[in-house]
């Protein structure tokens, strides 16, 4: 931790903070320059280090605190080089194959689930994806089936032989999702909903993290550190966009996230390119930068009859569509040396 | 509801469009420009229309489709003109008088918080705040004291006779809360924590709703009809600023987001100048600053010792520069016709 | 253009308005919902449509203004559905191969831009790239050697035969820098300088038109309508990242926008990713996913010594790093069917 | 500026970077934590700091370089702790008084100036704003009279005795700005024309430097370092709204700069509310708040008939309403201690 000055600090507020660095059992280092004093804190104690940032911040002669260690430990590279891979039913994901998780937004019925299921089973999809609790803005939307689609992918999971991916909401829903969904996923809405992450952190199933439509790298990183602080550690960090100015695509797509997590930590990293874009027609094109990009998987919305999906019908692709993206992306993914 | 065709959109499209309106239960109005035809929908169904505009634009003939009326009904303006008042053991929030709610960030012992309320109490604030659940972005921070934490601000209530206001982050903890808490608090975290707001808006205590940091207005007053679909009218909103580029602040204050909320919603409008900005010297400009433009209420920290505070130090005004404060807020509540 | 009352307006508010349009020669459409009236106008006439809809917008029975027509006529596809390719000294940008324009941030010297241009075109870059007059955040930065820079590119070119691209950020340099280009580059930081987009619109030079790092694509395409209403249509747009909330990189390279401009402009579109993402080892997967998504072409920075470099050395690739990502980008683009 | 190697870097790398920092005069701090190694580099010589950075951001055993002093040396409070007070034609800028500038958007022609100036300067209006030569995100609207506008303005303050500011948007217009107007303009989209700002540093006439809409605090104020890095110290920076993901509004106008600006700048802060906010119904409110927190000058569009206004009219006041506001703003002011 490094603590720069205000150019009016005197001698003796410098005499209070090394103190009081030092009553933390910090060691200190002091650099004078000509117009800036500043004091490196080194050793850090097994304390909090951002509250002491916070609290070192307060003092009228600090200008800046600058944090040095990574906020997170257990899901960055530094401490752990090697690259995870998780297994699901026999589905690698972080492995030298691209997985493609695709199927509806919305679970609407047994027979709309185990159609797509099949359709992108057929050509090449490895997991399957359906909503069974939805987030929503609007409380007037459709909010779900609940247990009764959980029990449709589990059927389409039988026809199929697809792991299930599904999200979970509710720290009171953790234990029902888990006993049918193979992976869960925590949606860009509830990435800081600490209270869901430390619980699907006691689940003993895999977690689709997906990055929070305004949070950082780094803070999507230390959400991912909240699960496995609990002890799990399988977790897939999902990118799917991000709040900005620009309005013509739904989010916009972070595709330098993709090499920066591979840089910064060993999990798998996917992309969802459907909440990414939010619009059919670019779905294809940002799931091949996607894969080009490094990600170990995608996941992307596929619905029968989109112009009559009850959860974003715009950004969901035809069967007949993903078949041909499916195709496309085996070249792509040869161009970096993988597999579909 | 505006639906634009794509240039290349047939007769037959349009028909198709047509038609598939009318089965919906639309009246539909044509009109054929020289290079776009535009259909309206009119005498909207009670059905959900966000799900029939996504349906709508997945049609590869569509170009954009436009909805017209406001995605809330209850928190709005317009089929609720007179301001809501909203009474809390005897303290009236949305009336003439700004109310200003003051405390620490976190609770961490009973002494600080008696101390602190006795302190804030004494120069005009009305309600006590303090966090017993803290949502924070390292899974290493102080997450508060929890149940200890309510009975700590209980205490300092009997003490005070002011009402509390707490954050709850788990719907398992709602009820636990509000037998504590006067005022329950949703943070900005969990705007969208969807659950959350639907569990709150089954509790019989008045809600403080932070805005998402990266909401927009129209979001947030859909949160607020979340809660208030469910029967808690109770609601008031905090605008606490917003992500944006800049980084010299914590987050960005929304000034405008007072007047806007105002003209769009009777709910009461608060504002919290110490998230907003998270730093202390720049608190007291923007509380002036929230209440000349319209704000019901004031949520400010304030803590004995901020350089040894637990969460926040960094924005926590000391009790003198409070004291200070409120003096300086009287002038400025006078100048556009209210009292403190 | 449709307008949307607010729900007070009255009957005579109505027929105000309906006249005003009439008055200005538009036909008018009305459409009486139960809760909105709108109002479509139709048959826009030449005038400027952006000034009436700002005009009618200040009616206080208005509520909202929704312009229909895209606000770009010559360069988007509505009108204009075949590609434009636009050939420089042999060189064809828009068309199945793709090319890459390389070379330093600055010209630092001759030597330095020989040798880089001898680099880069070796393993098939097909124009150079250096700066003459640098655009810089500080003004004790370095600003360009100016025309000393613009006879140093012009001997790489006798060099190598590569034609040249270079950035113009002065209406009274546009002749000069004119003289020795093969093309005109506007900066990021001169999107909106409307003065420089007529001026270059008027030069008989293609122009590579960067995004502004705050603009939307929309905005990007006005800028572009700039230049093409001045009778320049060799208009080659560049995504270049746009400024988000995210701090790890630079900028957020937007890769959506790639995609969205081929379904909106015919115009050749090229990718930065070396400003895109500010980081050497981000701009390898950022510019294979730039082709994949569908560009035309790819800017990059290679500097022999990027350690001194005077501008940008942290994103700059060395010779050996670009040479490779040549090789990388050869799969790449014929995964997509196109050539380097 | 401190350096913060990878965990990677060899004792080699280290020797390396601390010969390189000798070698360019700096004294050198060496900090060996147990995770981290960081170097200090002291005493910086006059070279461009900036461009030191970027250099030794490109050695891959750098993780990152964090630069210590403030990039502006002239413009900043540390070397220059006394407010600057710009003096007008006896208007004092900066002073106890607040300054009023209002005035159209466009100048329209020579009666709708002087109407409007004498309208605005009969309630206490102390400059005439109106703008010759408009930016315009459109080549189709309207961009000013030009010169012609530039008399009708001098007839305006024939007849009022108000000092004018308008907008100068072309290094060659500059000359022919300043012999007519009494203060310069820069307007959002030239902030980060450099061209234009050294241009305007080398005229001896006041300037109005308005913060780029997608410029941070320290990206202004390095702005304004260009202009008095030509020997113009009277600049008066305007916070005119920056660009965020929200939409109800034009810009979100930040209300934080006022206060920091204050604490990081002499120069005198001047708030843009027309432009911050977009929406006239906004202006009165985000105006008071800029007044209480610290704002020493307002620029407010009026104009008689927003209904007609060539520019803007969606965010103009009329000469009632404006008259309004500056009664309700003198109650501000005097709550801050100020007059109008």
């Amino acid at each position: 931790m490094i603590i720069i000055l205000t150019p009016s600090a005197t001698e003796s507020d410098l005499q209070e903070l090394v103190q009081n660095l030092k009553d933390r059992g910090y060691g200190v280092h002091l650099s004078r320059g000509v117009e800036k004093t500043i004091v490196g804190a080194i050793g850090a104690p097994d304390e909090d280090k951002a509250t002491i940032a916070e609290q070192l911040s307060s003092f009228n002669y600090v200008e800046r605190v600058i944090p040095i260690l990574k906020p997170y430990k257990i899901v960055g590279r530094e401490f752990h080089p090697d690259k995870t891979v998780i297994t699901v039913r026999g589905v690698e994901i972080g492995g030298a194959r691209i997985v493609v998780m695709a199927g509806p937004c919305s679970v609407e019925s047994e027979e709309q689930v185990i159609e797509t299921a099949k359709a992108v089973h057929s050509v090449g999809a490895a997991v399957l994806r359906g909503g069974a609790f939805k987030p929503s803005t609007s409380p007037y939307s459709f909010h779900g089936l609940g247990e009764d689609a959980l029990k449709m992918l589990s059927a389409a999971r039988e026809v199929t032989a697809m792991p299930i991916v599904t999200e979970v909401m509710d720290t009171r829903d953790v234990e029902l999702v888990a006993q049918y969904a193979d992976i869960l996923q925590i949606g860009t809405r509830n990435m800081t909903n600490f209270s869901l992450l430390r619980e699907v952190g006691l689940a003993r199933k895999p977690v689709v993290l997906k990055r929070g439509m305004s949070s950082t790298i780094e803070e999507w990183l230390q959400a991912a550190e909240y699960i496995a602080n609990r002890g799990n550690y399988e977790i897939i960090l999902c990118e799917r966009g991000i709040r900005t100015f620009e309005t013509f695509t739904r989010n916009t797509f972070d595709i330098s996230a993709i090499p920066a997590v591979i840089g910064l930590s060993h999990l798998p990293i996917m992309a969802d390119p459907s909440h990414g874009t939010g619009k059919w027609h670019l779905v294809a094109p940002v799931a091949k930068a996607a894969v080009v990009a490094g990600a170990d998987a995608l996941m992307i919305e596929v619905h029968p009859n989109p112009e009559k999906a009850l959860k974003d019908g715009a950004q969901s692709l035809k069967p007949d569509t993903f078949a041909q993206l499916m195709r496309d992306l085996s070249a792509c993914a040869e161009a970096v040396g993988r597999q579909m």
